[in-house]
This record gives structure tokens, sequence and C-alpha cells, in this order.
């Protein structure tokens, strides 16, 4: 049976890639987008298990210290991370499972699963991203700067990932659909097709 | 300007590449499926600079001394190649070239032209290419059978080729969407992309 891959998404904060891998996983249902957990308080209308799974501090390191995390990292004092086991079993079940995470963790799942895909989305400039970050009128002037700042060591590990994708404005669908066939392509390479070479001998 | 790159769709005899490459030409006329030249006459139909370009010994020798073809080979004591300079001025201009050829050339291109993207058509089974031959009605049963040796050593060469795609009886669309997939992903490889990094610095 044909295995599952696993298909990495990242990018900077202003490339999209949350709207971006909705449009994915609403088109194309057949996809597994894997739920993080995080020991952050869940916001207004985020549910445990659709959003994330929101967990203890100490389940949350009993999960690091067991090998049960795929990746995880720590912002503004709370953990996130994958879940390895759902994304393992989903794979070994012919489901592609779509990751969208922070770069720092896609850089750890690159070592981890040997043939991970790993996409950067990005936005089409500096100039653009700023736009976009300003236009969220959320954040102050410091903020913004080490945002792009931020943006730009993000967008410099572009060579480790395999793909990128660029998100112009308005163009949520444009870059589903270049992920999509990403992930179709993908599923063609001779190192996951070459059994059939048994049905000729 | 993004450039364009170079799609080898090849297969054995009975694998449907030529009927899956005119619908993909046919579905996405932006690619520009390059014209073979040849020695052969032309068959009652067969137009000059449509199906081949139909050219004397003498001119192919030329050619093939002055470096002009990309790739050849003789079959049936007649040349066919693939002429160098319409590839490479299209490609250049950032169209994407389609090249159907036989297993031999597509190897020879391989290993001429750095990142040229070969993909092998293979039908689902023994069996099935066994059927599709004997279909045809129009061959001995001799012939029938070096055809199957001789797909068998082909496919064997599967992981040479980048990809692979299955053709599944009335699988003519899939196969060429499959294709067209492998195209648009090919494209966002980093190794294209990177350029994009300058925009943020």
């Amino acid at each position: 049976m044909r295995k599952g891959l696993l298909f990495i998404v990242s990018g900077p904060a202003g490339s999209g890639k949350g709207t971006v891998v909705n449009e994915l996983i609403n088109s194309h249902p057949e996809l597994k987008l894997s739920i993080s957990a995080t020991t952050r308080q869940p916001r207004p209308g985020e549910a445990h298990g659709v959003h994330y799974y929101f967990i203890s501090r100490d389940e949350f390191e009993k999960r690091i210290e067991n090998g049960e995390m795929l990746e995880w990292a720590t912002y503004s004092g709370n953990y996130y991370g994958t879940p390895q086991k759902e994304v393992l079993e989903a794979m070994e079940n012919g489901i592609d499972v779509i990751l969208e995470i922070e770069v720092d963790g896609a850089m750890q799942i690159k070592k981890k699963i040997k043939n991970s895909v790993a996409v950067m989305l990005t936005p089409p400039s500096k100039e653009v991203l700023e736009n976009r970050l300003r236009g969220r009128g959320t954040e102050t002037e410091d903020v913004i700067k080490w945002r792009l700042g931020r943006a730009k060591e993000e967008i410099m590990l572009m060579p480790e990932y395999d793909y990128s994708v660029i998100n112009e404005d308005g163009g949520i669908k444009k870059c589903a659909e270049e992920i999509y066939a990403i992930i179709k392509a993908e599923h063609n390479k001779t190192i996951y097709t070459s059994q059939i070479i048994e049905k000729f001998i």
C-alpha cells in the first residue's frame, strides 16, 4: 500500500501559512492536518483537539522525556510541539500529513524524519511583508521591526528547504494548489514507485 | 525571469506515452512539445515541422557532427533525434519543453542537460502491457515477445529516472495531470526560488 508522506509547511510571520494551510486542507480533505500540543491557555473559540491539544506543563515535559514529541519549542514561556504517534500512524495508514510549524521546528523534523518534505512559504518581498505586518494594526513599531529581522533570518534558511512557494497578495488559492502539486509530485518520485518493477519480472 | 525546464517523458512501447503527452500539451498549451528530426519517410498525414522534421541522411549526419543534436539514435535503419537549438531557446525564453523520446535518448539527455527532469510512464503490469500490445492486432507473436522483453529492460531503468507515472487503462487524463503536477512542483524547488532571498536583504 502507498505510504503517506509528511509535508512541513513553514515560513515567517506574515507569510500567510495558516491561511494557505486552511485552504489546502479544505480543498483536499483527504490530507490530515497535524494538531499541535501546547501548554498555553485556550483563547476564546479554541477547542481542545481541534486547534490544539491543550495540556499541562507536567504532561508536556513528560512527553518530551518519553520521546513522544516529533519537535517542540518554547514561545513566550509556553511549550508548543507535535505529538509523534498521530503523525506516524496516519502515514503508516497511507495518509499524507501536513504540519504547519515554525522554522525551528521544521529544521528539527527535516533531520528526524527521512523523506519529510519541507515547503517554505514566503511573502514576495520585504516591502509586502512590512505592509502586512503593519496592516494587522496590532503590533508596536518595535515588534514589527523585530519580526522583519526575524523573517529575514528565516528566509535565509530557504536552501535547507525542498520547495518554496511565494504568497503574493490574494494568492491563497494559488499557493494551496502549488503545495498540492508538490504533494502529488512527491508520490511519483521513483524512490516510491520502483516496486512496480516487480510486476514486470 | 523564470527559466523554462526540460521534461523528458519516456517509457516502453505500450506505455501510452504518445497519447499522454498529447493530452498534456492539449490541456496545457503553454508547454512546448519538442519536435524530433528523422530521416524516415513521412507516413500519410504526417507534416514536416508538425510531426517530425523530415530531413535527409546527409543533413542529419552533418547535424550530429556539428553537435546540433541533443540526442539521437537509429531505429530500423533510420535516424531519429532532438534538435538542440529549439529546445534551449525555448527554455531560455521561460518555456517548459516536453520531450517524448525513447529510453536510450532519455538517458543521453539526463547526462547532458543538468536539471532535466525524467519521467517514466509505465503500464501497471506485464499482463496489461501484453494485452495492449496484442490488442493492436498489428504485430506478430515474435514481435510481441520481443517488445515485452524490451519493456522489462526499460522499466528496470526506472531508478535512473526522477519520477514515474503509472498509466492504468483509461488513465490518460490522470497521467497528464500527474505530469503537470511534476512540472509545477519542479519550478518550486528551492534551487530555483532562492534568488527571492535578495528581496529581503
